[in-house]
């Protein structure tokens, strides 16, 4: 199968992007990667690393779109930026199934739904990123920002379409969907959640546990997180700071404090590492734009070339999954 | 002064309360404590702990406001509960200057809002938590979760009272406000932010900083973050269970890994205690209920003695930085 990889996408565009694409056709033996961006830069960093073979393409972009351009009109105006090709590329070839990209996500997220197009049925897509849990599995949180501002219907479908997915991807058989607030009671919430949570109870193909606490994202007790995108946000960048914060106030606590203190932290070093690499989900992959007619993977702006690789193997597992499909059945089943 | 504390609230009431309350006379010389609740059972535990003086006072409330009651209701209907009498000896004694409950957070909130009263001017109290940075300072989250459904008007005033706070109680001279939002662009965020960020923009008295992140929360980067109650609600959530996973993930590790990793464990067992009681905002104090016309302390459900005994402290020190003189004026001057 293709896959097509923004190559001018995020911090370390475009070097680490194109050494993540030959690691990816290095690895992995049915995949072949398009690459879009600068022809003539992206050809010597595949010399200089020594690629010579034929299941790289590259599709000539000159533009870049930033972080500092407006989404829309960037999407309008920059037709020839490596992300506009990249979506076009995946649009209009069936034998291209997905998109990756480390860019702008507000510009990937218009993009997909522009371009590539929202799926018949589907009132808004939603960016949907998995946490590892402390109990080794992971948990989805839907929508991470691609609606701000939410009705309770596509709250409704942010169930169907992460469930889906999960049982999808995980294998988990019955997942179970909580609607994100700040109380466990049933009672509780604002007037978004309220009319949620009466939608989400009247779905007959989910496994809806009610309402969960944002403490309970890393906890390993809910499978789906559903919410409003401004909170599940708040939410996911709340978790992320408390965890990098709290990592960084343990190295200044073992540095300012005594010898034994310093020996001690050496003899964890390993377990410091591994709690590091299972906590950081920017690592383990990018974040799916879930609703779209294919698929489209954000991953983070630090991206570097073994991420874009576990990017390409997640797009390769929701694509031999027959996710795209399943979301079609069920998006109709609940129509 | 005096300070009436609602003796039968959170999960280790009457105990815990009430050996709090005999800590704070014992520590604070200026200081008498009205406690509320049975006044048998507070009588007894007082006898038992050996406190025979004269300086804590018991005004006898049969009932309890639990968890489970409905706030509006269990405020309107349990007239003889410790947290109401708690409230109205408040209202109706001008040496009282505060109360501290442990209880019900939906309770204290009605209640301080309908027995104690709104300040003039004030549209909606807010619930303020201050939690612990990374870098030793304190950083206030306006609203946590009284007022769910917010207008930018009342985020405005979080801002100006949140402000007033800091500099009032920690004399941090021109505290920086952010506007909890998505992105850290003027631009960014939903309906509610936009119409916030442009009011904030325009108060003179207050050192607008513009949008942050959730992920700044502990990194003392800003002094208050102001947010609607449902997304602070939710960051606070979010940012506390991410602490205590990773400390447990931390545990679990250490306990599945090697001998030496067990070993350095031990020489961090100081490290990771002094962390634990940085973090932990809960042991710390109270969260006030700002813009009531006294001192409303809500603290955690979980609170033991010395929790109450740093609630009490917090409660003198609002009162003497003359902080509900200064809220009213400040709320003058930006009306």
């Amino acid at each position: 199968m293709k896959i097509v990889i923004d190559a001018y996408g995020g911090d370390y565009a475009p070097l680490e992007i194109v050494k993540g694409a030959i690691t990816s056709v290095n690895l992995l033996d049915d995949v072949n990667i398009v690459l879009t961006g600068k022809k003539d830069e992206i050809t010597s960093i595949l010399k200089e690393y020594g690629y010579t073979g034929d299941r790289i393409d590259i599709l000539d972009a000159d533009e870049v779109i930033t972080n500092e351009d407006a989404p829309t009109s960037a999407i309008r105006t920059k037709k020839n930026s490596s992300l506009v090709v990249g979506l076009n590329a995946l649009k209009e070839n069936d034998d291209i199934v997905g998109l990756i990209s480390a860019g702008s996500t507000g510009a990937v997220l218009t993009g997909g739904l522009f371009v590539v197009g929202r799926m018949e049925g589907v009132l808004r897509p939603a960016l949907a990123p998995t946490l590892p849990t402390i109990t080794g599995g992971k948990t989805m949180l839907i929508d991470c920002g691609a609606n701000v501002d939410c009705k309770s219907e596509y709250l409704e479908q942010f169930a169907i379409m992460g469930s889906i997915y999960m049982k999808s991807m995980l294998g988990i058989e019955n997942p179970r969907v909580g609607l994100l607030n700040i109380g466990a009671e049933d009672k509780k919430g604002n007037a978004l959640t309220h009319e949620a949570f009466e939608k989400l109870k009247a779905i007959k193909d989910i496994n809806f546990i009610g309402n969960v606490e944002a403490r309970e994202l890393l906890s390993g007790t809910v499978d789906v997180v559903v919410s409003d995108g401004f909170a599940g946000n708040v939410a996911l960048k709340a978790t992320e700071g408390a965890v990098l914060n709290l990592m960084k106030l343990i190295k200044t606590e073992v540095k300012e404090g005594s010898l034994l203190n310093k020996i001690g932290a050496g003899m964890l070093k390993g377990v410091f590492k591994d709690i590091k690499n299972k906590m950081d989900y920017n690592k383990l992959g990018g974040s799916p734009f879930l609703g779209v007619n294919k698929i489209v993977l954000k991953t983070h702006g630090t991206s570097k070339a073994e991420t874009i690789y576990s990017c390409v193997k997640q797009v390769v597992d929701i694509h031999n999954s027959h996710f795209i499909e399943k979301l079609k059945e069920g998006i109709n089943a609940n129509a």
